[in-house]
């Protein structure tokens, strides 16, 4: 059976229930590669930084697998991410799961993969397969990242409870119009990034808090992968702790200055990109109107929003550099 | 009081005793900054993976302040890295912690510093000052890493007991020795690094398991710091999952193979650039006879031998380059 969003609260209750016979549920992992894992990091952030009780962990797929945590068993359960649901690695921690005895929830978006036969519950998220996502109007409140947050506030909310309930719930139905206004807002900036990074070989992508994994996929994913330019993910508050000695007139960053708690670590990023920096742009989370959601839940929906922005950037770039965002040389092609 | 690494054990059972008046210890948080933090991350490791009951956090000082888990004070115990206990926002993470009631455990070098004053318990760790560290004979199974890995084991073998506690006390004793014969082996090759890559203007590090950070460590601290060389750290199990795209003859990588349970992640991405890189180096820790410390704990030291070895490759590419590791632009001269 297929679940959505929505089901999300059901699906966690009946796993609430099916665990008393084993001792209840006392951790929660998020498990999957790339792009995925990263899209599951606002909910570890949010479990790691709002619950009293649970262990959460935040692991690459094949780590899980070679490494897994003792904690990890019947009184657990295993969310994975995998887009296409044929993810080897992510198969394998998924059907891992399985044996182990843990509640096994997958997020994913394509139908029949391999990865069905090895969920307890499968959770369709919403996902716009066109490349900037521009005039498209899916609802962005479900889809990879928000299905992961739900996940958590629902185990939060049902067992320990959670104050701020409410507030998240109002927020998913926000982030989706909050999104589609972001984006109309940044086309012409796109334009004007494409313009002066076309021939880039690297940039840096910066971000803090629960907001940090959308800078390492614009990181991974698009960059790397998808445009095959160079760089690295530097966390906002680290950044002063190394990182920031390469800072000069000629190296590009991209910086997110993220709604809520964090925010002060990406402006202090700023002011010091302004004195000594010039190659630089700004995605802000509250020039994007994101403080319509709650202060107390904001920092959690900083990632769907920069995530989704960059769509407009990249479809924008890849036509700039005429390096189209499905090109690969390996994925796909050869055996690894 | 100042203790050192053979105290801890004294330390983790005072710091029990007296939080037994309001409810015990339920959690342990490593903060720092930049290299601090890294060195912190074997330990962060070891109790995600082997405890059964703790709640463990590894968090950037300046986002533990402004983002500071609910979970967080009276209960839990908080270690701080610094090592020259200056920095700021470590020593606001330490004060906070104080005032939040957390027994606060501070891994420093420097005597006199202004983070003395927000430590319950100061521990002065080992270390080399020498740049390259070659012939000097400090024990490194009382460096930064192992004391907190000496609190994290502590506070389980004292609690919900830990199977590994021997073998984990024999690798602290052999991890010194084995770090000096293996900085002998890569002498020679440390010089052909240095002349290979001295005008490489980015280098990637890799690792995975409980050794990814001193690929982290080797990226930001000597790369950007200190050589101001760009480059971004890539954890061996994502590599696959977006960065292998950017892989070519002309991108030079550094590769950490660890000894251990994440082994066949590193072994898979080297398989994988014998094939389409060109130009890497590579770390393996089973050459470096790291084997000789139990299997059921070796996964911690591969951080401490690579942090070690590394040393040897950057004081000859710093020589090569002209480029004293102590150079900075930024860090002492500007205010930030």
């Amino acid at each position: 059976m297929e679940y959505k969003a929505s089901d999300i609260k059901g699906i966690v209750a009946e796993i609430l229930e099916n665990k008393k016979a084993v001792g209840g549920v006392d951790s929660l992992y998020f498990v999957g590669c790339g792009g995925s894992l990263g899209a599951l990091y606002p909910a570890k952030i949010f479990m790691d930084n709002e619950s009293l009780t649970y262990r959460c962990g935040w692991i690459n797929s094949n780590e899980f697998v070679h490494a897994t945590p003792k904690k990890f068993g019947k009184n657990s359960i295993l969310c994975v991410a995998c887009h296409g649901g044929d993810t080897p690695e992510t198969v394998a921690a998924a059907k891992l799961g399985k044996e182990m005895g843990a509640a096994v929830i997958v997020l994913t978006w394509k139908d029949g993969s391999p990865i069905l036969e090895h969920g307890d519950y499968i959770v369709k998220y919403t996902f716009d397969p066109s490349v900037d996502h521009l005039g498209n109007k899916i609802d962005h409140g479900a889809d990879k990242v928000m299905c992961a947050l739900m996940v958590a506030v629902e185990l939060l909310a049902q067992t320990e409870g959670y104050d701020h309930y409410a507030e998240f719930y109002d927020g998913a139905s926000k982030i989706s119009g909050i999104i589609e206004n972001a984006r109309e807002m940044v086309k012409e900036r796109a334009e004007a990034f494409a313009e002066e990074y076309a021939d880039d070989e690297f940039i840096y992508t910066m971000g803090s808090g629960a907001s940090y994994c959308s800078a390492y996929m614009e990181n991974i994913c698009i960059f790397m992968e998808m445009q095959w330019i160079n760089g690295g993910t530097i966390h906002s508050g680290e950044y002063f702790h190394g990182p920031f000695e390469v800072t000069d007139a000629d190296v590009p960053f991209v910086l997110q200055i993220a709604e809520g708690s964090t925010r002060e670590l990406d402006e202090r990023v700023l002011s010091f990109l302004k004195r000594y920096a010039k190659r630089y742009e700004v995605l802000d989370a509250r020039e994007f109107g994101l403080a319509q959601i709650d202060a107390s839940v904001v920092d959690y929906f900083n990632h769907s929003l920069f995530n989704n922005v960059y769509s407009v950037y990249n479809s924008r770039l890849a036509d700039r550099r005429q390096h189209p965002l499905s090109t690969r040389r390996y994925m796909w092609k050869v055996q690894y």
